[in-house]
């Protein structure tokens, strides 16, 4: 195909703008190096082109231009996401969603709430708060992801224990497919017949299309709330009063354990003077529920830690104490930053009940290597986020805690986890899913990405080791579309 | 291909005695007819064969046969499904996982026990009791019907109110796949990376391939139950009751009416004496929990039904006390056939919402129409089972109680509900699927199946109306395999 005399690009973004307006289209070199990366900083691909539509239609006449051209495209949100799920490609187009931003109808008689990809997570709350809901999954980036790339990334957080993931609250989804259709999967009532797309579609990373409109659902704001501070000796102790407690039928909100590393790395940030600095972990866990029900759960919850050897444990019920009691938890990786120049964060899964033994592997692992491992994690969903501290500005020290992550992966794989919690695979931890599942699992997989998209330009680089070797991008363009260098 | 001087259906059987053992397969004409139908016995097909594998290697070699010579294949546990999803087909093989009956492994401290197809629902909670677990999906149809069943049309029950349907229980599958690779999906811990293959497969309705091994969650039995019976004037009063008690922020584990017709019906066959006759309706609400809170949640329930109009509510603690009470919900379908000599049993859901003004709609259908419909449904889920009594040697009431089925089912989708709560489609619905679904959204289903099922062999005749018209089975042999014909 004969573009005339402007390079591909310029003639591409020329489209766009027709589609979605002259100020949708990034072309400025200065302006697109904003999109280079998402909070996975170690991967870094400046754009070639941003489009930042606004409507389900203008997304569809985008992805047909993508298809006309075979120009493979990543959707990114608010570019939270630690995986690099959000990484741009040299020679494909990245598609912003962040001005798809409202939240286009609430029905609260049937708990739910449709909105934009680009609503923020934490707007669906405020939006729905007054009349006595929330939306339940908080992962830490709350205030600033967006729903759309919760949707991509199956987000969870830390009060997931209770009230599970993205994917058990999303009730439907308009989609538009890589070829530019529109449809429907899910709606408004939960399980729907028909293949259960909407939760293939939660998780997929923008691999199958691209979100436009998505249907939470919403539930009623407990009538109370307590959290529950426990001090230990020993982490492995913390990790048996976590069994404990599921054991006795009590499914608390949350429940989250801090190493004597990450305690005394807040204590010298945050200073809550509730996490006792000589205590080998401590155990934050909340309960909620009706009014009634919350002071017979935290008692029995409290005699469970007395039982499994907890020190001392501290109770909260108002909004202020419970806040104090949640602080240092929720400084736990910025202060994490104060231990060492550098800190690799890593996050992976186990069954519950291999909680200790993995710890003492993890413990094992850095001490072999040298490198010090913050443990910090949703210990009711076996969720492990072990921080690896190091210095970059010693050479090879990255190459070394990458492999260090890797080793507590496999670790993880072989507890019968899961190489991943809530973060993704996105460029990242491509290289490990074969770790995981075996070749037929994996064709199986791309087997339904490519009835999707044929043509495999949906975010194609991103959770796949194969069919190209790991690294190399699985993707070819019909026109010649130069990537790195500056085309405007 | 030359088959010799046998039959191609001998041919196929010596295939199938050399992989399962000569027991295994079931060639006799007289044994055949056992299986021409499942629960929805207005369908019925004998198949030209039959094969009861034990393991998870003989059905991996089972369909390598049927993808070797493209013969269409049809799993059935131990067919009680009620929209036909087991049906035979005339020329395709039937497999009977009922031999595929171990329980595999109790894991009790990860709460999660895994299981052959063949596995009645109720055996697990058997096997788990005992150390105080259970698991929660219970259809009726519990004490007979299988796991693997179960899987296939994503069942619910009476208890999936506050727990949810099969799927929200299932972690992994092992499946073969129809061109008979064995593959894993999901695993031991949940919300693993890459897309979420376990949740399309869960109500796939055998169109995907065979579930060989299940790993299912189990959950901690809960220390107290109580079971209140609400009596209304009216099944308004009945419906906004329970909007009332969901609005409280309390999920009930289940919340069932059941209308004037069917509360005479049961206290004509089983008299409970204590369902009044002269209601309109009565509402049975199950709260369980810890022993603490349960009795504040029976109390303010009782509360909210008084303020709804209720005329009285009894609470029933104990478990004869408790089975009491239940009895005569768990004996309506089997009274309604005392009403009229046959009734035909609706599956349909709506937005809870809408319970009151779908119920107008019914009713005035019933009066137009000339049938008598009685209600009894999961009204937490907005699950309605309405059963339209009549006639079948009059000529013609057939065809118009399935139309009149029909439009009960287009006035649920549109008030934005589903065909199905928990039936499935299977035979039965597959013409209202273009009522739900735009043609972009079946061909993105469609697109899936060709993904796990190129050769469209798996179940091909279900769920879905295309690509052929309505009743055309959409599959061809390469070889030519006599079907209703006595071929042994």
């Amino acid at each position: 195909m004969v573009l005339s005399q402007t390079t591909p690009w310029q003639r591409i973004a020329a489209e766009l703008r027709a589609i979605a307006g002259a100020d949708a289209v990034v072309s400025d070199e200065s302006e697109r190096l904003v999109y280079e990366c998402d909070g996975l900083a170690s991967y870094r691909q400046r754009p070639p082109l941003v489009v930042l539509p606004t409507t389900t239609e203008q997304v569809a006449a985008i992805l047909k231009v993508c298809d006309r051209y075979r120009i493979p495209f990543v959707a990114r949100g608010s570019g939270t996401g630690l995986s690099g799920g959000a990484l741009p490609m040299a020679d494909g187009l990245l598609i912003v969603t962040s001005r798809m931003n409202q939240i286009l109808s609430i029905d609260l008689d049937n708990q739910q709430v449709v909105v934009q990809p680009g609503v923020i997570n934490a707007w669906v709350t405020q939006a729905v708060s007054g009349a006595g809901f929330y939306y339940a999954p908080d992962p830490s980036s709350q205030i600033i992801c967006s729903i759309g790339g919760n949707v991509a990334e199956n987000s969870g957080g830390v009060h997931c224990l209770k009230y599970g993931v993205t994917t058990n609250h999303v009730l439907g989804l308009k989609v538009v497919l890589p070829q530019g259709d529109i449809v429907a999967l899910g709606g408004p009532v939960a399980d729907q017949p028909g293949y259960d797309l909407t939760g293939v579609f939660v998780g997929s990373e923008g691999t199958l299309g691209i979100a436009t409109e998505i249907t939470l659902k919403i539930l009623k704001t407990p009538e109370a709330i307590a959290v529950l501070l426990a001090d230990f000796t020993t982490i492995t102790a913390a990790g048996e009063t976590v069994s404990a407690i599921i054991r006795a039928g009590i499914i608390p909100a949350g429940m989250e354990i801090m190493d004597n590393i990450s305690i005394n790395a807040v204590e010298d940030v945050v200073a809550t003077n509730c996490y006792p600095r000589d205590a080998g972990a401590i155990l934050l866990v909340e309960v909620d529920g009706l009014a009634a029900e919350v002071p017979l759960l935290q008692e029995q919850i409290q005699r469970i830690c007395y039982d499994n050897g907890s020190r001392t444990v501290a109770i909260a019920t108002d909004i202020e104490e419970r806040l104090k009691l949640w602080k240092g938890r929720k400084a736990a990786f910025a202060a994490a930053g104060r231990l060492s120049p550098n800190y690799f964060v890593q996050d992976g899964v186990i069954p519950r009940s291999q909680l200790s033994q993995i710890l003492d592997q993890i413990n094992i692992l850095s001490e072999t290597s040298g490198y010090r491992i913050a443990n910090v994690f949703h210990a009711g969903d076996g969720n492990l986020h072990p921080l690896i501290l190091y210095d970059e500005t010693i050479p090879g020290s990255l190459e070394a805690v990458e492999h260090l992550g890797g080793e507590i992966l496999k670790l993880c794989v072989q507890a019968g986890g899961s190489i991943s919690g809530e973060h993704g695979i996105g460029s990242d931890k491509r290289c490990f899913m074969p770790d995981m599942f075996s070749a037929a699992d994996l064709e199986t997989m791309q087997a339904l990405r490519a009835a999707f998209d044929p043509k495999h330009l949906a975010n194609p680089d991103k959770i796949f080791p194969t069919p190209r070797t790991c690294g190399e991008a699985a993707h070819s363009s019909i026109i010649d579309l130069p990537g790195e260098v500056d085309i405007f």
